[in-house]
């Protein structure tokens, strides 16, 4: 098969081989559980815990703040009904912004049919939430304030210090989502006045299935998984050890490598989204210009559909997203897109492109020589598209 | 290091070379995920079909009856809440065995905190559960029954093909947590009669990390983890591909071997309980002497401490546990040991062998050689002890 160029590293991004080769003692020699008390047990023990300072150090926290998870999804599931359930007494009312993840928004509604009240917070044409809203949002029943700190379709990052100085003054607890920052941007809990925080290693070139949350000391919160005495108690089952070294490794040399990451996929980022605005007309892009993902670029092709850019990519070995991969298989037009004033036409015959590190400059040169060509034919044969 | 004889296979197995070759195209090379339409995510989506019917044919269930997790306790997590919240308008009542895992108990705790009627049905001596107090405990409120299928501390199996019929006879949905014996026994979820059944990779060596849940097509369960549309929409995260592929590859070879694994384990584990009790006095086997797994050996020793019996094993290379992993933390009795009416005192001094394939029959002799005078040596010791 010939090499191909990868621009949806937001569905999945490839493990770096330092960090497979740290998961491969744990593969089948290390095979202990790290609760047991014995020596096999013992290893797997020790191997966890610098895991846990590898992780905890990405973002500024203690390492007995870290719970490692199985997904982002089961991070944002755990933070809103494991704050739900444990400060019912004390309120019932739960503030998101509109365009978080789905399994942040799918939480709240389940939390809802069982009584909760959730509040939805509306964001501009570019995606940023405004602080002011959240404020005006919380009431004296206000448990939980969760809002990502970057949105993975479009990119914007959004004043996640600012919303968590008003919950902290409010004495509301925070959440943030920052499955789509961790390993990629600076991410400082402390300065971000978060409660909890979600992260993924996939998202920094780390292993799939494994993922983590940041529970800041003292905060109230339930488990999601309840049962034995695994993470603390927070999260019961047996830990996915050679996972989680994984993530350690991958979170270590993120650390080390951030700086030439950002200024590496901000460049080409911005060289691919002047080769298109230059190339091609009728095109928009979607998220904050400026305040946004080192790696994401997102746009909207009028008068022809994404589906069908993409195959036409597919056969020059390209690879993108019509949206994100959690919800590709419904075809239905992204509530993000619809949610920063996108008609569906638009969102219909929009893009995501995410790079990795992986990617070069000759990449997203030759998509600037492909994607013409491609969107031409299409809206050639487009009944909408008159020149 | 020495060769380490390991009678602790409960809390965790060594997966199998197979098992760990068919992961290794997945550590690095093929990373998609399989939610992704483009072909690095057609991959992963063959791969994870293929899992899911390998996993589906060990236990009788369709492939979409299958929903991967990462835990036994995330799946028994799942079937408890899942089944609680989607049935709250038909009842609120809840019947659980009282020696279940603690991520079953735990569960049906939180569920109580949030209003709903939990009963422990209690067990005789040896651990069994009487289907007629299951039938008795039923209401017209009660939604779930959950007991497991064998206990993995005293390793008694339960009756539940007979708990199966009765709960659907009154028309409530049946789960049984059959981690400890799908891949060591044969199960056939249509034989058993339940609606969820909880399985777990590494109980038959495949990686940790990875578990699941049978669903039956029709029981009304919502999800544990809300959001994507992975898993049919009923576990929200991308997949941990390669686990899920191992764990496949592991079912795959369970089916194959599993005659000639319970004719080695239930040779050892007679032969193991044979020689102790022939060799030392003032013991007792806890648990069903024949209703039993093939690998469980739980063997409670008068006047003294387990935690020291396992400490001078551990200098012989010897490793066993003084109970389940999940729960060894937290040093406290055994709440199945004190529900089959052992003393504390008893409960203290008990030891959990637990057989694996890579067990000998020289292993087990070495035990017995080795065990008479540890005990001697620690009664000799014991205040509590008169000869």
């Amino acid at each position: 098969m010939d090499r191909i160029i990868n621009f949806d590293h937001a569905s999945a991004t490839q493990p770096l081989p330092e960090v497979v080769e740290s998961m491969m003692p744990f593969l089948r020699d290390n095979y202990g559980n790290p609760s047991s008390m014995h020596v096999l047990g013992q290893q797997a023990k020790m191997a966890i815990d610098k895991a846990r300072e590898q992780v905890a150090k990405l973002i500024n926290a203690d390492p007995e703040e870290i719970i490692f998870t199985a997904s982002g999804s089961e991070s944002n599931n755990f933070a809103l009904k494991g704050v739900a359930f444990a400060n019912r007494k004390k309120g019932d009312h739960i503030i998101v912004s509109a365009i978080e993840h789905f399994s942040v928004l799918q939480a709240a509604k389940s939390l809802e049919k069982l009584g909760y009240q959730i509040t939805q917070i509306s964001v501009d044409k570019d995606g940023l939430i405004d602080p002011e809203d959240v404020k005006k949002a919380i009431t004296d029943k206000t448990i939980l304030i969760s809002v990502h700190h970057a949105n993975p379709e479009i990119g914007t990052i959004e004043p996640i210090e600012e919303i968590g100085r008003i919950a902290r003054e409010k004495g509301v607890l925070f959440h943030s989502d920052a499955i789509q920052t961790v390993g990629t941007i600076p991410v400082d809990v402390k300065k971000l006045n978060v409660d909890f925080l979600s992260l993924a290693a996939n998202t920094f070139y780390g292993p799939k299935g494994v993922a983590g949350i940041y529970i800041r000391k003292g905060a109230r919160i339930n488990p999601l998984i309840d049962g034995g005495t695994q993470e603390g108690g927070r999260r019961a089952g047996t830990e996915n050890m050679m996972s989680i070294v994984g993530m350690g490794t991958a979170a270590e040399i993120a650390v080390k490598e951030m700086d030439k990451r950002i200024a590496h996929l901000q460049s080409l980022r911005d060289l691919m989204i002047k080769l298109i605005e230059e190339k091609i007309d009728h095109i928009s892009l979607h998220g904050h210009r400026t305040q946004r993902l080192p790696n994401n670029v997102n746009l909207g092709f009028e008068f022809i559909e994404g589906e069908s850019i993409l195959l036409f990519l597919g056969m020059s070995n390209i690879i993108a997203s019509s949206g994100s991969a959690c919800t590709s298989k419904a075809l239905k037009a992204s509530h993000v897109l619809l949610a920063i004033g996108v008609s569906h036409a638009i969102a219909n015959g929009t893009i995501l492109f995410t790079l990795g590190i992986d990617n070069t400059e000759e990449d997203v040169r030759l998509l600037g020589d492909k994607l013409p060509s491609i969107v031409d034919r299409l809206r050639s044969m487009s009944p909408l598209y008159k020149k």
